[in-house]
């Protein structure tokens, strides 16, 4: 039963158009700028928003269905990357390092050993979901041990805008079986090339998920679909959500597999969306679908396809620069600039 | 006779190439920001470009042709405006600031005494142009004095990227007769609302231009039709362009007008494109197709229709971004992640 609260205002929307409208500039050219103050505005319930110790949270597990051959790189490449993430070398820490945004690892059930790591979160579930190829990708109580472990990791916050990125090789897969599954999107419109797969590849994907389909047909209900097709991370990633909606953050969602994880929580609740940001439209061939199927509208363009919340972290300063044009432009009264004269 | 260089250098095109791709992401995955590092690569000539002391100009000047009732504003706003610009109070001061960037503004022609003012720089070649719908809008002496006014600006910055940006109640009207003149697009195509004109003010735009196009039909190079249909910010910005661009720094276009003084530059020397980052698509109707003429991508995509430079400094983070993941991230060899291993 949904529960979190829509941030609908007719009186503060009013209010934050007025202040909007009033600054020095023709009405509505600052465009998407505008929409987005406006959104920032709804969501911390006032016309003067601010943006405090921003965040991103990348959520690694490991995929069974990596046994099908779904994925160019080994899964090796799983805990290489967040061995890469934590020694500060992939792309996330150098956006995230640029724009001032704290990064957060999350072992939610990678398929490797790390011991005892500062800055890694160890919410391990298992060492890897199993083969959906073949059974469910985690049991039920597996899928509830994530969500609670993204909504205790939310829970020790303190900024106000969250980020989700994202490492598992497999999570494509993983992503557009909970696609088609949560939209109805035929599966050939799902999937794409992940890290690089070549056409046969693709088209091997897409047989693997269809027969994994029809083997799990009866799987409806969100969570149930999210145990059967889901990863640990995009498991956790949903609680992880959740709460930070409950909280009234920024949710900065990324690209196919962390939108992927915003359909299973918005199946649960649909007012989340009002909390969320789309940092950007994925190369990944189903994340334009996806954006439609939510009715989201991504901010950038940048023909990305990496993953990690690199598209969060870019994007962080188009909110800075939505804030800072709210708070700190001059209105036409007090810059004595004449208002518009003609039609 | 063209003498600017292009970029064009094969050798170091594969040895960047190679060193995108070395670094720990799936081939190809960070879209838009490889082709922003390439290119900074190429024009800085290095595989290890950096960004220094960025600063944006915004040119200033107004229009006789307002006489004709094209704009929605009084022509009272650009010196208004510059008056906010001066005190901090624009969106184009807000966005400066919160990314680094140096902001100059320059008086290229203004109907109005500033007086001598700190930050302002006085380029005035007179108080506005002559109405282009009577008669040329400045002389030919005038149109050489304002380019030169841009290149002697250029010649005192330190920095490697300049961002260009405007102010001249009425330069839609003369940008949209620039592009008509130099690109051959019908000026039903090239005409908008500029700063909020409604159907029947573009249409009266419209036909504004379309008669002084028939009055000047005998134009046809480019610098006079610079001369005929330009404002005196537009020269003062292509002089300014092609001096950046001689001196190898990376150009920030702006919007519908600075794309419009590119529109001349680029018809001077040709390889000006190579140095240039085309910022933002522009909700100016007719950006889009000046773009293509260009054969022009835009980086960001936000609707905006502000001018004044703000989507220069709007995608200075992307500049940064495409630098520092060059420059920063770690290679597969340097953090032992393995490569890709299926097709």
């Amino acid at each position: 039963m949904a529960s979190l609260r829509s941030t609908k205002n007719t009186d503060l929307e009013a209010a934050l158009a007025a202040a909007i409208n009033n600054k020095t500039k023709p009405l509505g050219s600052l465009g998407r700028l505008e929409e987005l103050a406006a959104q920032i505005g709804l969501i911390q319930q006032t016309t003067t928003p601010k943006l405090n110790a921003p965040g991103i949270m990348i959520f690694a597990g490991d995929h069974g269905v990596v046994a099908e051959g779904v994925s160019a790189y080994p899964q090796d490449v799983t805990w290489q990357m967040v061995e890469n993430f934590l020694a500060g070398g992939a792309a996330i820490n150098v956006f995230a390092k640029q724009n001032g945004i704290d990064l957060q690892i999350v072992d939610a059930g990678v398929n490797h050993d790390f011991g005892a790591r500062e800055f890694l979160h160890n919410c391990k579930v298992a060492n890897g979901t199993c083969n959906f190829a073949q059974e469910p990708a985690m049991t039920s109580a597996q899928c509830q041990m994530a969500l609670q472990n993204g909504r205790d990791l939310v829970a020790r916050l303190s900024g106000n805008v969250l980020g989700f990125g994202e490492m598992g090789i497999g999570n494509t897969t993983a992503a557009a079986a909970l696609m088609h599954k949560l939209s109805g999107v035929a599966v050939a419109d799902c999937v794409g090339a992940g890290t690089g797969l070549n056409s046969a590849g693709i088209l091997h994907k897409q047989k693997v998920i269809e027969a994994a389909v029809a083997l799990h047909a009866k799987v409806t209900e969100p969570l149930d679909v999210l145990a059967c097709f889901g990863g640990f991370e995009i498991a956790t990633m949903v609680g992880a959500m959740l709460a930070a909606a409950e909280r009234r953050m920024v949710l900065l969602i990324d690209g196919f597999i962390v939108t992927s994880a915003l359909l299973v929580a918005a199946k649960m609740e649909p007012a989340i969306l009002d909390y969320c940001v789309f940092s950007h439209q994925s190369d990944e061939s189903g994340h334009a679908r996806m954006l439609q199927v939510l009715g989201a509208k991504p901010v950038l363009q940048l023909d990305l396809r990496l993953g990690e919340g690199t598209g969060a972290a870019l994007v962080y300063p188009m909110l800075q620069a939505a804030v800072n044009f709210l708070n700190q432009m001059a209105t036409f009264g007090s810059a004595q600039v004449s208002e518009k004269s003609a039609g």
